[in-house]
């Protein structure tokens, strides 16, 4: 039976040691440095002969010096003679570029599968990509975890009465997403509908569903600049919602999110581990649950080769 | 007839705009800029279907975040139906990472090569590789120009007896250089040799061949830390060379460069314009040779389906 190794790149210790630490394994030992001119230099510091090796790195910002680490610790995991070469990637940078929404645009989502492929991945493991398509991009293995179970269940606990919450899609792209919340809480759905009358028109905000009077929990994927769920947060209270929380999988909060969140009438945000927050993004209002048990366990289910989507039964 | 266009990215557009002024034609049009996370976003804004593209980079510091453009690039033109995506890249980065030194470590001279490859590149434009043999990592075409005769012609221009100058390779792996430069200045050959006594014992410098009273040229590919350059400038004249000039293709000059060359015993640095120099690194003792005309010249003859190696006959 072959070893199982984990090693973690720069963008997400913290997760890649409560990985190892809920498996019970130390991280492997390996070497991330720059040269001189910031060529990045890596080598790994133990035998790997043989081993099935995962790799933990999200490809959030810096994404694209998180991206050329992933690429080149998959070269030199592979040339080390690794039987398997996994990558756990919790957060799934340039997702957002899954199609050409103009003409003569790239596909960077696809282009990142392809360069994981090439550089010398057997396995990818996944967690809520922002597109479930994004799955076909690659032709090799890939698991594709999801992170609402794990905060369906937080808000379960607060204890509210089913009938009194409703958890809202920001968009028309989040319903699926929403629809499987609202099942684990046995509450209903609202959809925020946004349009705009015309170009350079500001957006009309339309609330599809009952929200008076109701505690609302908004759920996305990401949330970046954080303009779309801060200002649909307002537009909930306006049609006469009672509190609104918010939730997401990735906190790529960047530019000027923390500030909104922070002004915002969302009274909690709700996110994961899968993006490591630097210290000065962790307001109060924020809890950052971990997803650390999920790959944990996929990870174990991957090596002793059972089914890992059996994690969502 | 196919029309050429030729696109610039950002690590070194005033070469770009030189390459284009050359050939006497405008540079395309595309616009290169980051989402509020630093994802990249390429458009590329005019037609392009059925053309050779040329797009110009070189992946110097910030290699990653250079290389990662130069992929989105080959991704948006090939599928903008560009006729061949031609990659014309004066510096490659990563080119002193081809071969394991150590165990476990990557090749990522070669993993670059695979992306350029996945990314879509039907042929690839290159300026003195740091090891020849990384053409061989290339399945697709590639085109492997030399900057000797520039700054042999720049150094010939000065006017010197041949008898009063040599020619001095830095280290052993440079003697193939110096010696296609002093057969075209008419001139002999001398070796800086560098042994390690014992580990930990400072380097002896040997010079091979004679250096006394003479007028001597090192030559290298890279500068980067500029350490062997100017402490082989130093053992030269204590061997009694008269003068000492050095010359290189690729200006990496990070770190203490600068100051170690300007306090260095070094007359005058030539270089090319492969790498782009801030400002602040354009001291007086370093003359900066165009590889624009080259490079041009290169492109009007790959799109014309003539031979490139002609150039140098
Ligand atoms: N990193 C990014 N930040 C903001 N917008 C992005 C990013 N990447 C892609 N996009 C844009 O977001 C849109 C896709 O988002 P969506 O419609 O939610 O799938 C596309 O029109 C992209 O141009
Ligand atoms: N960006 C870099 N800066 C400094 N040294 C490097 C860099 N990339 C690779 N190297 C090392 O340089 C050596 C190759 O240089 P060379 O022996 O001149 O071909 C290898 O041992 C590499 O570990």
């Amino acid at each position: 039976n072959s070893k199982l190794k984990i090693f973690s790149l720069n963008s997400n210790e913290p997760l890649a040691a409560s990985i190892a630490k809920e498996m019970g394994v130390e991280l492997g030992k390996s070497s991330v440095k720059h040269f001189s001119d910031g060529e990045i230099q890596i080598s790994i510091e133990e035998s790997i002969r043989g081993c099935d090796v995962f790799i933990v790195q999200s490809t959030s910002a810096p994404v694209n010096e998180n991206l050329m680490e992933l690429l080149i610790m998959i070269d030199a995991v592979k040339r080390a003679s690794a039987r398997t070469v996994n990558v756990v990637m919790p957060y799934y940078g340039y997702a957002r570029q899954d199609r050409k929404a103009r003409s003569r645009e790239p596909i960077t989502a696809k282009l990142v599968a392809n360069l994981l492929e090439t550089a010398g991945a057997t396995r990818v493991v996944l967690l809520d990509l922002h597109a479930p398509q994004i799955q076909g991009f690659f032709d090799i293995l890939i698991d594709h975890l999801v992170g609402v179970p794990l905060i369906s269940d937080y808000f379960s606990q607060k204890g509210w009465n089913p009938e009194d919450i409703v958890v809202v899609s920001p968009d028309h792209g989040g319903v699926t997403r929403a629809r499987k919340m609202a099942e684990r809480l046995k509450a209903p759905i609202a959809i925020i509908d946004k349009r705009r009358p015309k170009p350079n028109v500001a957006e009309v905000m339309n609330i599809v569903g009952n929200v008076e009077g109701k505690i609302c929990i908004l759920i996305d994927d990401i949330i970046d600049t954080a303009g779309t769920i801060t200002i649909g947060a307002d537009a909930l209270l306006k049609s006469g919602a009672k509190e609104v929380y918010a939730s997401c999988t990735h906190p790529v909060l960047s530019g000027p999110a923390i500030e909104r969140i922070d002004n915002s009438v969302i009274k909690e945000l709700v996110i994961t581990d899968s993006i490591q927050l630097p210290e000065e993004k962790k307001i109060a209002k924020i809890t950052q649950l971990s997803v650390a048990k999920l790959l944990a366990d996929a990870i174990v289910r991957i090596y002793e080769n059972k089914s890992v989507s059996k994690l969502f039964d």
